[in-house]
């Protein structure tokens, strides 16, 4: 048993799109989102670092890139789905956790094991990583709804995913590069043209104002 | 000037095809192309590390992540075109690193310029890093190509394809890593069923016995 | 609180696809399978009351029309998945069942909840029309499967699934339905021109002389 | 000749697409039409009956599933085309009329062609399963056009169709369950968000007032 | 009235696909039809000329870019439909026909109507610039069916359609550019590696055989 | 050496897509793009004889139909490329012009080399009907852009297109085949429905009145 399996199971991360049917000018698969929060922790990390900050970029790059990789077993279904309460959630959580470990434990050589299990788990933790982590997949996200609104896409859920991806983004203020974001980053969003421009600056001068 | 262009540039890669009109099943963008060599890079590193190597895991995720974004200015061109000679190559080379430094000039901010200039130029150099990049690219195309042997597909190009990747990864054989993958992972992927098995087979050991 | 939100969420059906990323050459969307289980519902009924069967249509149609409608909710993960336990397996069955029961509450107008609770429950009963929509269901999916087989993939999970709706389809055999069904249907399937036609035939033979 | 060619021919129509080129954000395949114009008329005469009507669901289900059946033959040509007259569009429909008709004869078992001879002639009769048919048509192509003006498609042509329907919808307001519509769907309908909010209420409101 | 709505409507053409649902490798738009064909065209009247004919060029190119723009009014029905009789296939080319003309006194304005009947009627007729249209069309639907076989598309139908088209350009065996055709390009067709090599071979030996 | 390889090679030309990436709406191929350009140039041609002028009808359908062959070799990267400069752009125009050379060289028999030089190399001189072709090409683009803004797309570049393709169409506004399409077919597409008319007859105006 070596790594053909992991390695096959690559490509069904580059067919399975993220919430399907959700955006309707560009669909985003797992490949290239995990791609994307890779060079955008990369990013992070920089900012970090030049302000300072020690690093740990094998852990940073390492959480990242296998952020969503569990996905392939039961699909993009934590996506906040309306009708799933609190319970339902948890529930789904559990079953993917425990997908996960069955597909280590079958696929996985053991010495290799340990690096998984670490590179398949929850990455959002309390150190600095995994706060880039966690901010880097919401800049993805803003990007994602950005593109929506961007291109004229005048329903309001977008608008929503906006709010409530910048939102989390300021709840990690506390970092260098998060203010890097607010300050350098946005406002060069914000002056793209585009139809409800207007609005998405109202948003973001509210949540930005909250603070 | 902060690194909005940059994120934004991000969604291109996942638009742009590899080598576009080429793969019949299965279309690759440069987005999950990137995705799936830094995931094949982190294991060669493994193997390299669990044999005793010192992996700069900074530099090696660095190199696999970057290793193609440049290919939003020029697009996937350097792919062997029937008609271009060694001297044309080298050309469009050149017209693609001038306008990665004009990218860079433009859009990086100064005090990020150096590192962005160390992650878009090439990247296969002679370190343990580089030479991991080299092999990971190959292992991905290999596994791209036989994405469409397995499905069937009788074009010769894709037998061709493989072996000239195999071929190249071979060329690589001192490293721990590629021994791993010549001994535990390209033997599951030859027991797979499909119909052109014993074209692949023999391809294979006639590569192998060479060495 | 009308009807639309029901109305509206049809067109979700229309975007979501069977078994994402498996299907090669036709992918299936979930409303067009509940369009196909429904005809071939229907033709069964037909043979069913020729045969001097009792057909309830309406609960026929019923059945057929509505059986993958909750997939809204959680996606085609009932799939089987490999790393799933018949225990995972079940949990994921009853979040699904919990998130319908909170769409009917929320979203169908309290006069009408009785009939939607019935159409969004599991349709396949011990009733002939609940044993005319499993092997509806799975005529479907053995003429999606040889969709691929015919078409020349030669990847072997098609046979596999051939191999196992035929052999579902079989274990209703005291049906007059399926009785026409493989007299009068399945012959001419095999013989249509087709790469693995001898395999498929063998397989076939096989299954049915096991009976 | 059993019924195989009937069941192969269903997948026809999931990749028949309606009114080729003409939606712009969502297009839609005749089984999938099919399938939500079932489900709307399912809807409708649940509130017939609620309303003290009799409702023949054989009939009613028999009708909404196969209605377009026959554009497998001749494709979706019957949708108003510019430079069609009234009397090329009735040679059209005798075509495909007498397309169907060498269908049956060919392809039908002798004991199942008066069932399908009903099933595949014109469903949109003056019994009250007929009535529900030519509302729940025009449900499904109102809501199509929604869903373009919904997602800020400018093009007025997709107004003029909501119009169409709405005003088709509103011949058969001695409906119990159009009343419902037009009372309890209608208003969610114009309640959601988008552009062109204003100019739907007013369209709705004009054709509404003229009752 | 100008020509607006002429040249808007060349981007139907665009989205019109040829026999939808039949060709499974590769899609083949109108509009990159009209192209290959106008190119192939080309070719043979190069060959033509070469051999000392005279070539009306303006024709010949006339005839082959114009010849299926009237399948924006009634699609590409025309296409041999298993039910239609050769009486059903009149009345169908019948009714395009007069929806063309309707077009012409609609949209084209008056000075340059003549131009347009001449272009939008019939091309095929028994000048040399007619029979070339006739040869180019084939060769054209020739290599679209090549380029399923030649992807391994095990269906016969892909076989009857190269037979067909191969059979009718040897009805135009007198012209120069067919001997070319037949002499100095179906072999390098038939040279190519590819799965069904044989059986194309030997369709192509009994066709030519039989002249 | 026939030319099946250059047959062939058309179909590439059928999944090139131009710009790609570029247009959120409607995709255009190089080959439908070709056959629009030759088109639209028909049509100029058509002005310019009622005109008086005498048409090159062979050289103007020859250059207009082969304009974009060579994309085929290096791709639609003559686009504007943000990062490339002036340099860059004319070395990039000579790698694609030494490759067509090698691909006329190996693929066209010698007896044709000529008649290919002359179709593949740049056909937008100076005389009347490289005139055309300048202005057939942007008249296309014109189009393609105003698909875009027409469905909505709020983007500043499509206007920024539309300026620019109307401005180089009315620097030949000394043909009278201008004059007609200043005259009678843009005040047609300007009257057409759409958000951002008024910008759109804005801009027109203003380059209009420069003349």
């Amino acid at each position: 048993m070596g790594m053909h399996e992991y390695i096959e199971g690559l490509s069904n991360l580059e067919t399975l799109n993220r919430a399907p049917g959700f955006f309707k000018y560009q669909e985003h698969t797992v490949a290239a989102h995990s791609f994307k929060v890779a060079e955008i922790a990369q990013l992070l990390g920089d900012i970090e670092e030049e302000s300072g900050q020690t690093v740990n970029w094998q852990r940073l790059y390492e959480k990242a890139l296998n952020h969503d990789y569990t996905e392939r077993f039961i699909g993009d279904i934590k996506t906040p789905v309306k009708y799933a309460t609190h319970e339902l959630r948890r529930q789904l959580a559990e079953v993917e956790s425990r997908m996960t470990q069955n597909f280590i434990e079958n696929e996985i050589p053991e010495f290799l094991q340990e690096r998984y299990m670490r590179r398949l788990s929850e990455g959002k933790d309390e150190t600095l990583e995994g706060q880039i982590l966690s901010v880097a997949d919401k800049v993805d996200l803003l990007y994602e709804s950005f593109g929506e609104i961007q291109k004229g896409n005048p329903q309001s859920v977008y608008l929503d995913i906006f709010r409530e991806s910048l939102s989390t983004i300021i709840q990690f203020k506390s970092l260098k590069s998060v203010q890097y974001f607010l300050n350098e980053v946005l406002p060069d969003l914000l002056n793209e043209q585009f139809a409800d421009r207007a609005r998405l600056v109202a948003i973001s001068d509210e949540l930005l104002k909250r603070q």
